[in-house]
Order: structure tokens, then C-alpha cells, then sequence
């Protein structure tokens, strides 16, 4: 299945040399796919409804990029089909007091959808080994002796070993994740960037402090790296996706979602034989003239 | 250190015959020890300001007990000479229909009080490995065949060690955990709940499905037993606190509750040189006719 190409579960080593930010679909294709994603989107509608009924199992569809990748475009075009009631958007901004006076998972748990919905993140509790990592933020955080006086390996590998051990606990409890990296190419950001200092619908996106983030590429192409490969479980994948063709990007995101939907398998509940009797002593009651 | 009797961090195996719910203190020591707890509740205040003016340690009073065990007496008469500014008190209930719909944690974490604050819980988490296991709650949840499937002991086995790694993050992330266990004897409930059917006041305290629960003792008793040694570590050991005693039971409480306090080192912050000079700038202003 062409989605497994984008998809890293922890076998081996990952590297973006493996990844490319644009898998060049010929322009011809794009009517293709974007019916398939509309046939996805309809597919989802009602997968969405039986894990509603269902209430067995809660779904958890996380965005990482960097910016201007396509996270909030493609949650408003992927996800526009489903019931509000059964999804919940949170979006992880700059952490607030409380939330940094917390552990670094508590907002992300805060949010997390009730089983029987889905919870879509846009960023997540990665930002904590991403940006946290490339801006040294963790030196400004209220903690204590024995984390401070850590090394910047030894914390994040035990981050690492955190993010493990709570994504298998979700697993256990109920949960599935999907984790979507938008993988953006560094000329296609310019490109995009330009469009939202051109366009002044799109001035509000842009902040000359995005191309302060840029300029921090590598460093972030590196915490991606060490994020992907140390969190990758065959029950918690991460799926990098190329993300220059925002059409075929949707169209995989949407693959995505759908096959998760599918693992859960959700079922509307059938009754027990002796409600049926009930329910038909309730069409008597309502069919008598 | 007398504490160190009651205290169990995982080396050994963990029984309650080691650990007796009356060690028969003389009466006529009673006002020693009370004075004693007054004492521990003076330092408790200071220990907390501190605490919370630091602000890099939060911390986690747990109680867990068989009914009439002293838990609410307990939090009042040790707990209240705090500053609330600063401590939460959460009392753990049958789960309501969206704690049902989450991960067994989930409901605990919402409470977990910011670093700097101590958040006390009256029962906790630990009721999913005991009520659950008990009265086999775990199959009235709506949860994946994946975990409905499992047998009990691989079920629990997840729990514990889900258990343990969500207190070692907790750690990890600036938390300290007391644990603690108010071991009441069977005949010491029997004249406790006597009680509170002869005084009118107490009549609210008690259920006839208290009974019920007390006709379970030994099955509570064994699930008490794998939960404790199961979870207890050198950073979350579980204090089994003889209960029989209240005066004294208060006693090794409060003893505990300084020692976590005192563990977290809390200091006044101090602030840089440079601002020095800002506050005498300030002193001027104010002083000036």
C-alpha cells in the first residue's frame, strides 16, 4: 500500500534522506486524487459515526511541522466532513502559566478526547522535544536539581522514554494514535511564505519571527530526526508525509485517517435478546391508534 | 527513624503481618504525640510558604484506606493548619460517565496540582487496581477487545507497571509523591461504624453498603497487598500507617508529610545582583518626601 512508503515504525534507522518533501505526482493526477480524498472524507463521515455508537475505542490525530506546512489547511479540508460532536481541535500554543507549571504532558491529557471521539492536535506535547530542544527552553523552566542539572542527552532521552511509555499506556487504555509529520521542503516554505506577505487575506499567518525559526532549519530537521526514530512503536507510527503537494498530501493524510478509523473496527452495539421484546412492546405502545 | 517502620520501597515482599494496625502506644503518651503533631503542623506552614514561593517541586498526598480508616479526619485535623492558597484537595468518587470515557488516569492528572502546590487525594487512582479489581469493574468499562480479553493477572500486571512508570515521570518532571496507607484493623471498623449509627451526627457517614464492603475485607486486604509491593519504589514508597490509633496514626502522618516537604528543599528565590540596585531605587522613591 503506497501509504506504507510514508510510514516509520521504529524498524531501522530514519533519516529525511529517505523522506522526500515532494514525490512529484504528475499535475494530471491531481482531479485523481482529490476524489479519492473526497471518497475518504465520506468514508470517514461514517466510520466516524460507528466509533461514536461504538465508544470503545478514542482516536488521537496529532500534526508536527514546521511552519507553514499545511496543518491548519489540511485539518480544515481533510476533517470538514466529520460530526463537531465526536471531534474536538485543540491547538498547542506558547504554554501558559499554569501549563508550564505542570508537567509537560498534563495539557496534552487535558485535551484528550473521550473514547468513542476523535481528538485532532494541532502540534502536540512534541513541541516539548522539538522547539523546547532547538531554543534551549528547558533552562527556563521552574524544576528541580535533579532534572537541571541534567545533561541535554540524558533529558531528552528520558523525554523520549516518557513519550514511549505514555503512548503505550494510551494503546492499553483504549486509544490509537496517529501521528502525522507534514514534511515541507525548505524552498516550497519560501515559496509559501512570500504568498503570505503578498496576500494580504494571508498577512495575519506571517510573523517576521517565522524567519527567525527558519533560519533554524537543520537544528529542527535534527530534533525531528531523533524525535521520529526515538517514538516510533508499531502501535504509535509515525508518518512522514510529503508535504509540497498540499492535494496529494491531503489525499495520504486522509488515507491515514481512514485506515485508523478501519483498525478500530467500530461496530453500532447491538442489543441483547431480551430488549428486542422491550422494543417491540414500545412500537405496540406507539403504533396503537 | 520511627517512620522508616511503616515505610515499604519495593525491597522484599510486602505482607500485612509485618505490618500491624495497633502498635499500642500507652495512653498515657497520647498528649506527647499530639503535641508532637502540633509541632509538625507549625513546620508544615512554614515548609509549604517556601514550597510555594520556590515553585519548582509540586507535591502529591495520597490516601488510600479501608472505610472508616481516618482519611477525612485525617486531612482535617493534619491539613489544616496549610495555607490554601497552594493546596487542592480532590476527593476520588465513583467515576462519573466521562471519567468512565477516559484512560483510568486521566481523572488524577486533572487534579494534579501545579509545581510549587500540594494537591492532596482522598483515595486516587490506585481505587483501578482496588474497587476495580474487587468487584471486577474493569468488564462494566467500554474498552477494545485487545484489553477486554486479557486475563486478570495480565490486566493488573499492565496496570502496575503503567502505574509505576506514570509515578517515575512524575518524578522525572518535579513531583514528589506521599503515599499513604491508613491500616485499620477489622474490630477497630466495627466499633468506628457502631459509632456512627449510635451519633446522630455521624448517621451521614455510613451506608448499609458499607457492610458489604466489609464482608469483602480479605479480598481488599489481598488486593492491597499486590498494589503496595507491586508500586512502592525508593521515589514513591508506600507508608502502611498503623490506623487503630488515631492520635498517633496523625502523628505519623504529619511526621511524613514534613519529611516530603523537607526532601524538596524548598527556598525563598533570591534575586540577581544587578537587581539589588533596582530595589534600592525603588526604596528611594517610595522614601522620598
Amino acid at each position: 500500500m503506497i501509504l506504507d512508503d510514508y510510514r516509520y515504525d521504529g524498524k531501522g534507522t530514519f533519516s529525511f534522506s529517505d523522506h522526500p518533501t515532494n514525490v512529484k505526482i504528475p499535475k494530471e493526477e491531481r482531479e485523481h486524487y482529490e476524489a479519492l480524498t473526497q471518497e475518504n472524507i465520506l468514508r470517514m463521515a461514517d466510520l466516524q459515526d460507528r466509533l461514536y455508537a461504538d465508544g470503545r475505542e478514542g482516536v488521537v490525530i496529532m500534526f508536527q511541522a514546521l511552519d507553514a506546512a499545511g496543518k491548519d489547511s489540511t485539518i480544515k479540508r481533510v476533517m470538514t466532513g466529520l460530526n463537531p460532536q465526536g471531534v474536538t481541535v485543540h491547538s498547542f500554543k506558547q504554554p501558559t502559566s499554569a501549563e508550564r507549571a505542570h508537567d509537560y504532558l498534563w495539557r496534552a491529557i487535558l485535551h484528550l478526547p473521550e473514547r468513542g471521539h476523535i481528538g485532532l492536535f494541532n502540534r502536540s506535547y512534541y513541541e516539548d522535544v522539538l522547539v523546547v530542544r532547538v531554543h534551549d527552553l528547558r533552562k527556563g523552566y521552574k524544576m528541580p536539581k535533579r532534572t537541571l542539572d541534567m545533561t541535554d542527552e540524558e533529558f531528552f532521552k528520558i523525554r523520549y522514554r516518557e513519550i514511549r511509555d505514555f503512548e503505550r499506556y494510551l494503546w492499553e487504555n483504549g486509544y490509537r494514535l496517529l501521528k502525522v509529520m507534514l514534511n515541507v521542503g525548505k524552498d516550497e516554505q519560501r515559496r509559501r511564505f512570500l504568498e503570505r506577505i503578498d496576500n494580504p487575506a494571508k498577512n495575519w499567518k506571517f510573523s517576521s519571527s517565522d524567519l527567525k525559526e527558519r533560519a533554524l532549519w537543520s537544528e529542527y530537521m535534527d530534533a525531528f530526526t531523533e524525535a521520529i526514530e526515538q517514538t516510533s512503536t508499531p502501535e504509535a507510527p509515525w508518518y512522514v508525509i510529503p508535504a509540497d503537494q498540499k492535494w496529494y498530501a491531503r489525499y495520504l493524510v486522509s488515507e491515514a485517517v481512514v485506515n485508523v478509523l478501519e483498525a478500530c473496527d467500530p461496530q453500532y452495539p447491538t442489543i441483547p435478546a431480551e430488549q428486542h421484546a422491550e422494543l417491540e412492546e414500545c412500537r405496540a405502545q406507539l403504533t396503537k391508534k
